[in-house]
């Protein structure tokens, strides 16, 4: 990229209230059963910003997402705060549901002097249990009375389910015409698969940033990050993920700078959505499926993904069973044409397939480097020069427990 | 269907060997380590055969899958007989697999005394490994040396792998022009999924069928029994289902009788499909997805086989857990278009969601439900007439188990 050539990226503390002009405030309301945990987080620009937002590509869509959607249109981007939720998804919850969500939106608009469609809402939890809103709605006074800056840690914490831990990063972009600051934050553990259907994440800069730019930017951002992530091949009704542009920094970002407003994006969002993997439900090993030498970028993706996917691939990772032939008939099933006889199939950089032949000879190699807690998987499909790269887990009885017991 | 009204279907004892005309032998060649369990069947022919045969879609597909395919295109579709081994999978094994393919078809025909083309081949097993070449010839001559009438369930045997039990069934069709037998076995038990990717499965019938017939009759059969399981969405390199005809019965399948023949093939696959789930990996219970109301057979189908692949799912079944929210979060991501307002999920029979709201007053007793070995799933999309089931089975901690320890 020579238009970021003179931009440099420096990890900072703070995570999503890092940018100036942001502030945040996160309790206990009550929607989660055990004492003290943080459930509900309200995140506050100082004055207004740009606004951008991905979501689902689920047909059932929670009630915040459709709220969201919607206010996100009616403003054409621009808000001034975002209310999220743990503890309860507010989806398949009828009209009632609708109601809560734009609820929530108007009681932060009331608290803090602006429209209900200038903030968005989210939510994360079971399905199809109605958020107690009256629980909801004090707790939301309360938080908007004690909005404060640099406290980011706990609004991480508290959009959790069964994260094992939050998920927060910030860095500093530093452009020949100034610097400006990129925080964010990221819960989801299931229900985790590609094409927005991954979980919450919340993004906060001070840079200035036009709404179109910024949606363009988010987007293009998520593609290699949030949208190149699965836990389980799930996706879920409630999934979001926002941006939010303060401009208090005073950089605008313009054509120009685009490269580091995106770089800037993409070096917040892959720590989280790696973090979100790392996290992911049963978890022990991620994996980091990269398929070369395909014809399109998309089929690259579509290989890696339904490996990344592939429950006998998963198993066999959580295993340290160096296991070529299960990668090599995960790929023959994803649906994408290439010639068996030109792939090569690499664990951790060794060669264990090539020629429609395996290498066993270096299989007891392979074993050792799948019992590290990060496994590159590599497959040349030697049709083109595209590649993409998707980032999964293995699988665990402990996935089994943890979905088998959730909800009883 | 009025063409079969005076057709009855009654199970009979015997197997893949119920039909006249067919012998079996089965033995322990050596392919699987341990002493004396079967790794070696012959199925023969004592005249000769019509047959047919449908084939993993998977890219990768096996050195057995590749020369039975060729071998059905030379003869059209006659034949002698099949061998058949477990173990080993003969797949990734480059030109050596090949040839190691065809010396078992040139070992039968020479025992038999047809021509190698005239004999089919399946493996299953382990992947990328070479068959022990010496050791399967000595046991195909022992073998054909050794067939006999009535020993199918030997032959049922010698084709498992990680199968719990294994799986036969056999019919008499009673028609109004004669009666005819169909018998037959199958195996399989991780990497099932729909779309002949399924397992092994062999049929054998008394009938006399033209080949090009009896590749219908066992395309459509296939299509709502062994197309129509899954057990992780895994579709592996040497699946196959062959069908042989012997014609011995003297009974003609002309327009006429086909229905009789479909409604038998049908009948015997049925049970063993069912049997491939329950005896999935790891699996403790079998899940029939039914999805009513769709606008296609194939919507209907992709949204039963989503839900009957979701990890979520299948964990919940397995803690019994009534969890809808799953269901619906499944179907909306299944890539069918529908109305979620419109939608209504029942567990064994139990309406947990209608008119986008739960009813979550009957939750315990979908979770009482939940608890036996088989759990009806029914989704209706309320967009048009067309149904599907897919029958899968729930994910335990078992299948990880098993899967991550399978070759290590």
């Amino acid at each position: 990229m020579a238009a970021t050539r003179h931009t440099s990226i420096a990890p900072i503390d703070g995570g999503i209230t890092a940018p100036t002009g942001f502030r945040s405030a996160a309790l206990h309301c009550g929607i989660k059963a055990k004492a003290g945990a943080l459930d509900l987080a309200v995140l506050a620009v100082d004055t207004f910003a740009s606004m951008a937002g991905l979501f689902t590509t689920n047909l059932a869509q929670a009630a915040p997402v459709l709220v969201s959607k919607r206010h996100l249109d009616v403003t054409r981007g621009t808000g001034c705060a975002i209310v999220v939720n743990s503890g309860c998804a507010n989806a398949c919850t009828g009209e009632e549901g609708l109601a809560n969500a734009r609820r929530m939106t108007e009681e932060v608009a009331s608290a803090l002097g602006c429209e209900p469609e200038q903030v968005l809402v989210a939510s994360t939890g079971v399905i199809g249990v109605a958020l107690p809103i009256d629980r909801v709605v004090a707790g939301i006074q309360e938080a908007c009375s004690s909005l404060a800056h640099g406290r980011g840690s706990e609004a991480a914490q508290a959009i959790m389910t069964t994260d094992p831990f939050p998920k927060e990063h910030a860095v500093r972009v530093t452009t020949p015409r100034g610097s400006f600051s990129i925080g964010a934050m990221a819960k989801g553990s299931g229900m985790i698969e590609p094409n927005m259907a991954t979980m919450l994440g919340f993004i906060a800069t001070d840079a200035q940033v036009a709404p179109a730019m910024l949606q363009r930017a988010l987007a293009e951002s998520a593609r290699d990050t949030f949208n190149a992530i699965t836990v389980d091949g799930e996706c879920s009704t409630n999934d979001s993920l926002f941006a939010m542009a303060s401009g208090n920094s005073g950089v605008v970002i313009d054509e120009e700078l685009y490269p580091a407003l995106l770089d800037g994006l993409l070096s917040v969002s892959r720590p989280l959505a790696l973090g979100i993997v790392r996290g992911g439900e049963g978890a022990t090993k991620v994996i980091a499926v990269s398929v070369y030498d395909a014809n399109t970028v998309d089929e690259a993706r579509q290989v890696a993904r339904t490996i990344a996917n592939s429950p006998l691939v998963k198993t066999a990772v959580h295993g340290a069973d160096p296991n070529w032939g299960r990668i090599v008939a995960a790929a023959g099933r994803a649906g994408v044409r290439f010639d068996m006889q030109r792939v090569t199939v690499r664990i951790g950089g060794i060669l264990l397939f090539e020629n429609g032949l395996p290498h066993d000879e270096s299989a007891a190699r392979a074993a050792e480097i799948l019992k590290r807690d990060t496994v590159d998987i590599e497959i040349s499909l030697g049709t083109g020069n595209a590649s993409a790269t998707i980032w999964g887990c293995d699988l665990s009885a402990e996935y089994v427990r943890i979905n088998g017991e959730y909800r009883t």
